[in-house]
């Protein structure tokens, strides 16, 4: 669906907004009751319509050739009766969660009898921009109304049939359980334009989170005139130390660099220290080749490992995503800690060692949302971290760093009570 | 003192940005101690070095007129030893204060047996801009060093000799401390293109705090290349409900509007219930014209108290910072909470009432950094809602909102203990 003019579709982005932050108004005063019932019913109706939502889904397949998607990405925009029954046991376990909203985070009684809370509420009107799957719609949806917020949601075109089918089936649940039925809106175009007349309405909308492509993300930056919750990209690193396990150091790399190649918490570098590099490299070429992983190595290591790739400076700035593996050999663990520092993206980073005294020196001084002593890159994420859901990582030190669950998508008032207080 | 050409004043700000961050990585490992050591030896020298400080005072004082400063402006860019005895105390109080860094948030044993903690970490450097008080020199650098960061700060031209003075002092008191010098840097210029220098350089800046005007901030904000915590204007509001002492909201209507008028908690503009309004205004218009404030009205207030001036619709938007008092007469609580949600600057607005459950409503629909019942609008500071000392006040969400202290200024980083975890 496209919508005729730009006038038209500016005054759309603007009534789109302006309804969510009405429908925010409403639901930063709803009760957890209310919400988890509407997530229930949310969970409830997916499950009984879902023909209905495959149906969708089939327009969305049938198109997928011409939009050139992968079969990966077509495999992740397909919807079954079983995904969508794991989709409705994310919105009830969403239910599940304590509701942020109302905590009260701290307080006291002044010597003057005022009293003081720090009370934590919703942030108002979030604007989610995201990749083509369509589980991605519900789970998103879910976490901003349980935590008070209105979302707008942008998903990819490619999902844009089986989005709608799932908003539509929730914003039914949400009228007949007490919920604002603006709460959750879909974007009902595919126009490129329409995010950039999103990004300009701060006055309506308090928070973007873009997920995606860095070139998705640096332009959303560039053209956001409210904050952007965002990592743009995750450079991981392990650190092996002179003193560490090395056969379970060799687990941990190969978990972190092979798990999973295409998400932002895999390994990308790898540092090690000269000590045991030449008995660890070759043990670990060994072991990587049988995964089909290409290394780039320095100088060092490519006397070790003569077949290596030299690496370019580049190189060890960049994020892969794929079987590509950076190595480094270094003197020092402070060296490792400033070419984490350095070329790193502040992502996850972590240290094998069973020195107490350079894991607490690593922990203090990586400067990176996850710090990770003697375990996979991997584990940086919402549900491994415990927060039971996530909408997105954040890789800014400002407000949220890290997984960013239901109560990063918060903020808090200060609420004082006094019987005629002046100030004197 | 000026830097002669652009270039040179381009790379003197990436000199002192990327120094700034080098003293940043060493601030994040200090011990509490130290800090505090610091602090206190600053106190003390401050006040040993009293009469070097004083004449550093009298070069600002003798070119004050040439900047066209007023009497009031000369009097708070005034030092005597007195008041160098009050920035010392003030030092000393924040080595009273908790430290924030290191603080475990909260954490956890996930089943599988990684353990998790969420830590308190500085943000890292901070560019600090503010207005010509010398007092908020020494203040600003105290509070960011005890929170583990480093700070550039860019102070008022009119106090560039007293701040410089001052500066000096803590950086040698830092030598002898163990703490980094360049953890406190002034910026050596008066020139106005350094501010948009240094907001070029987010690889070293993790932060700006910009204090002054409405136009300085909304420079600042435009160019910055990285977070920017600020408010951009306190327009407060007092709403008198239907059930309220009216002797008590007098006082405190009072007191909010009169008590200091330039400052940012002050009261600007005024709701009553129309139940209230015939007998509560002639008493607040007698009351506040013996402190010549001039009262801007609607028609209804304008019917009650016919010597008013009408007020226009930007009267509703306006922060005065001066003896003027918008007033509008409302029919029901929601819909002065309506007008304080879109005319307010969402920073502190009160409610006069003694209904519990108007109360509450009020506190709740209110989306302000600080929602306050029966006490006026003034107590929004840090030191009244007892964080201790404070850099700054937030109106934005994200981050920290209402007075920013210690805690304000420090993110968090996930520090996770594994035995060679991997992901299945």
């Amino acid at each position: 669906m496209t919508i005729s003019t730009d006038n038209n579709l500016a005054s759309y982005c603007a009534e789109v907004s302006s309804r969510a932050r009405d429908a925010s108004r409403l639901l930063a005063g709803l009760s957890g009751d209310v919400k988890n019932q509407w997530l229930v019913e949310c969970a409830n109706r997916l499950e009984s319509h879902t023909e209905q939502i495959v149906a969708a889904n089939r327009q969305d397949l049938d198109v997928a050739d011409q939009y050139g998607l992968t079969d990966a990405e077509i495999d992740r925009l397909r919807l079954t009766p079983t995904r969508i029954g794991q989709i409705a046991k994310g919105l009830r376990e969403i239910a599940s969660l304590p509701d942020p909203v109302g905590e009260v985070i701290e307080g006291s009684t002044r010597p003057n009898g005022l009293q003081i809370s720090k009370v934590r509420v919703p942030l108002g009107v979030i604007f989610f921009i995201y990749e083509s799957r369509p589980n991605v719609t519900a789970d998103a949806a879910g976490i901003a109304v349980k935590s008070g917020n209105a979302i707008i949601l942008r998903g990819g075109k490619e999902a844009i049939h089986s989005s709608r089918s799932i908003v539509e089936i929730m914003q039914a649940a949400a009228v007949d359980c007490g919920v604002p039925a603006d709460g959750v809106q879909l974007v009902n175009t595919t126009e490129r334009e329409a995010v950039g007349h999103f990004l300009k309405l701060s006055q309506w909308i308090d928070l973007v989170i873009p997920r995606g492509g860095e070139s998705l993300i640096r332009r959303v930056v560039a053209e956001a005139t409210m904050p952007v919750l965002k990592h743009y990209d995750g450079n991981c690193h392990i650190y092996v130390d002179r003193l560490s396990d090395l056969a379970m150091s060799l687990r941990v790399v190969e978990n972190a660099k092979c798990q999973r190649m295409g998400v932002c918490n895999a390994l990308e570098s790898l540092v090690v220290h000269r000590d045991v590099a030449a008995e660890f490299l070759p043990m670990l070429s060994e072991q990587l080749a049988s995964h089909q992983i290409e290394i780039r190595g320095d100088d060092e290591t490519r006397r070790l490992l003569p077949d290596v790739v030299p690496a370019t400076p580049d190189d060890w700035s960049r994020e892969y995503l794929g079987p590509i593996l950076s190595i480094r050999v270094v003197e020092t663990l402070d060296q490792a800690i400033e070419h984490i520092n350095l070329h790193g993206s502040h992502h996850t980073d972590a240290i094998m060692t069973s020195d107490l005294a350079a894991a607490r020196r690593f922990v203090t001084l990586v400067d990176s949302a996850a710090v990770i002593v003697n375990a996979s890159t991997r584990f940086n994420d919402g549900s491994q971290l415990g927060l039971g859901a996530e909408i997105g990582i954040s890789t800014d030190k400002l407000h949220a760093r890290g997984p960013c669950g239901l109560r990063e998508l918060t903020t808090y008032k200060y609420v004082v009570y006094g019987d005629g207080h002046v100030r004197s």
